[in-house]
């Protein structure tokens, strides 16, 4: 079964917005075994809009549709819709009343803008939008499904998850389509292409192998389609059984979660907690395990110390060290991850500091250079990297070359 | 001029990878006055390429083509070119030389199957590829340019950087293209447009505008094609002063920034300095700050006090307080603030402390209330929200809501 996606708006076409929605929907719908076969991308042009539905549905059965559903001009979906489907506009009560329910929980008066949110084409079937104003739509024409929704990633996500894909796994002849993940870290996309290559070849036609790699991790997702389930499950595990024994050092987790994730899960168990001591992350390591929900179990908080005087006042790193060895030193960071310990009252802490770019840097400290610490009661370690010369990146590297670092420390305990 | 983008590979369209090349193309094409009208992602399928190739240039007079030009059996845009252009593969000696030279840089042998990299339809134009061993192909046909490119983003930008661009700005006759952007916050995206309705019907032609929202705060973006750069700056000058001046209160920027950057730069001016004490978003408002480059010489830190204790320990919130009004309250995010200037000496602290869920909630303190306080030397803000039921976008939604009352803050002293 084929798909088709097309994305709607002139953001996405003067390159102001990336198009995210795209991909994770092709995810969503490899998984329940839709091959997306084209994403087309067009401006808010009546014309253009109409020209490529038209064109979809020769190569997809099914096409879905996201953006210009938005209640301002520049918002054309849904008259399109009207034209290419037929029917006429009319209030949909369902979706006025989420309209009006979306309004009064911000104690906000509804405009006729968006009273017309919940205008429809006759021609379609309402889906609704619990988390916006913008309601899908569903066609039906010439033997292709078409599904419109809001360009909002999280309005479109909320629909595919709770009314589209359940609808699709239900109306469609479908294969079944099983899945299963492995976690690596510590280990780059060639080198485990290399170790897994014998595996890898003797996969059969019908079990696909993606290496999605994410900074400093790589998950291993192997896809298996058919229609005998049992036999398919049986399959895929001895498949994902022959890797995990190849790369067995770098696996650290057998389901499709993070590094994080397994930290947070290894430390409940244990009933431990965690703290963190962050400078060139500025908090970001403390988002990464906060936007993991019950974290707090386990997480009890920490400092983002970016000046001197906080690395001090709050960690108690000791201004000599500062003054002596500078921000970015393993001295400094050995205190830092011992400070968080003792201030925050932690089982284990992490710490760092870096120079994250794009400047700040100098001959013996580039831009990249990170140190981490980790610590627990009766041992600390601490290491030196180097990243590259964007700081989101470095960011986001020093974060996981830590989650990884404090892996390995509770490993070894 | 209109251009298009037909990016080629099937992990594209199974969401392995996100499509990033084409939003970066499409803004660098804007700026030279190209519009793009149509991105187009299309598996490893020769038909597939040779359609999606015809139907580009009867929509475009550029067409800029990425992937698909690797070594291995998967990659197979080239034979497609050939098909589509005609000619006949032969080896091009710059191509070839440029190829062993990338190849002794790491000291490896050429194989056949690098050397055949080297070959190209005798129908192109080479442009040479500095950064890889797949070289660029220039063709016209039917009175339209075609550019391919290696998928390689770096590889891709250094050819677009160095060769394409430089030549589509001499070869071409185009016209200017300008943008102006006004941040608002505080406002949605439909109270917006009604207010400025005259104002976006008064527009002409060529002058777009766009509704950019993104939780909480929308970006009003209006760009001006035309030949006469100097008459069109001042026409689209007018204009967006026109809107500026009916939605004056709403609007914090004058330029494409976000509103944690209008905050650094404001208190930067004032020589202030910020910290923050988070609860619910731990460590997000930080993270947020420290993604701007040189936010340090505002931003001093912060706690993340995700436990009671913390919130005590670091911040000095009373035992009391917490026992007697909870975590969740204006007490508590009142003593978090205050706590915050003093703890980490600052002229501005924000503090939050809410329940971001999905669990946690009360029938008094339902998922998604949450306590927002922002503070300084002389004045306090306590506000309560009270957001959905999805932990990220509560997460989200505090930090902004957080820096518009900030932002509000500093505009009254």
């Amino acid at each position: 079964m084929f798909a088709e996606i097309i994305t709607i708006g002139d953001e996405l076409l003067i390159g102001q917005v990336v198009d995210t929605n795209s991909a994770w929907m092709a995810q969503q719908l490899n998984k329940i075994g839709i091959r997306v076969k084209q994403i087309t991308s067009v401006s808010d042009s009546a014309a253009h809009i109409y020209k490529a539905l038209s064109e979809a549905k020769e190569r997809a059965e099914v096409v879905f549709i996201t953006g210009g559903l938005g209640p301002t001009k520049d918002d054309i979906t849904k008259s399109v819709l009207l034209d290419f489907f037929g029917g006429e506009l009319q209030i949909n009560e369902a979706a006025l009343k989420n309209v009006h329910a979306i309004f009064e929980k911000y104690k906000r008066p509804v405009l006729p803008a968006n009273h017309q949110q919940a205008a429809v084409p006759s021609s379609c079937e309402v889906i609704l939008n619990l988390q916006g104003t913008a309601p899908g739509m569903y066609f039906f024409k010439d033997n292709c499904h078409y599904y419109s929704m809001p360009g909002v990633p999280f309005e479109m996500m909320a629909m595919m998850e709770n009314s589209i894909i359940p609808k699709l796994t239900q109306t469609l002849n479908l294969p079944s389509v099983l899945h299963e993940t492995i976690l690596t870290a510590g280990i780059g996309e060639s080198f485990l292409a290399d170790l897994i290559e014998t595996e890898e070849d003797q996969l059969p036609e019908h079990i696909k192998l993606a290496y999605l790699p994410k900074l400093g991790q790589v998950r291993l997702r192997l896809s298996a389609f058919g229609f005998n389930e049992q036999e398919l499950k049986a399959e895929l595990l001895i498949h994902k059984n022959k890797i995990v024994d190849k790369i067995g050092d770098y696996v650290i987790a057998l389901s499709d979660i993070n590094i994080e994730e397994v930290i947070l899960n290894t430390l409940l168990a244990q009933n431990k907690t965690l703290s963190t001591a962050e400078s060139c992350t500025g908090g970001y390591i403390g988002h990464l395990l906060t936007s993991i929900a019950g974290s707090s179990r386990v997480y009890q908080g920490g400092g983002i110390t970016y000046s001197y005087e906080l690395k001090e006042s709050v960690l108690g790193v000791k201004s000599d060290t500062l003054s002596q060895t500078g921000a970015v030193s393993e001295e400094t960071v050995t205190e830092m991850v011992l400070g968080a310990l003792k201030a925050f009252n932690s089982d284990y802490a992490i710490a760092c500091s870096g120079i994250a770019g794009p400047d700040g840097g100098t001959p013996e400290k580039p831009v990249g250079t990170v140190w981490i610490a980790v610590a627990c009661k009766n041992k600390v370690v601490a290491k030196k990297y180097l990243f590259g010369n964007k700081r989101m990146q470095n960011i986001e590297r020093t974060a996981v070359s830590a989650f990884y670092m404090l892996y390995q420390l509770m490993k070894d305990n």
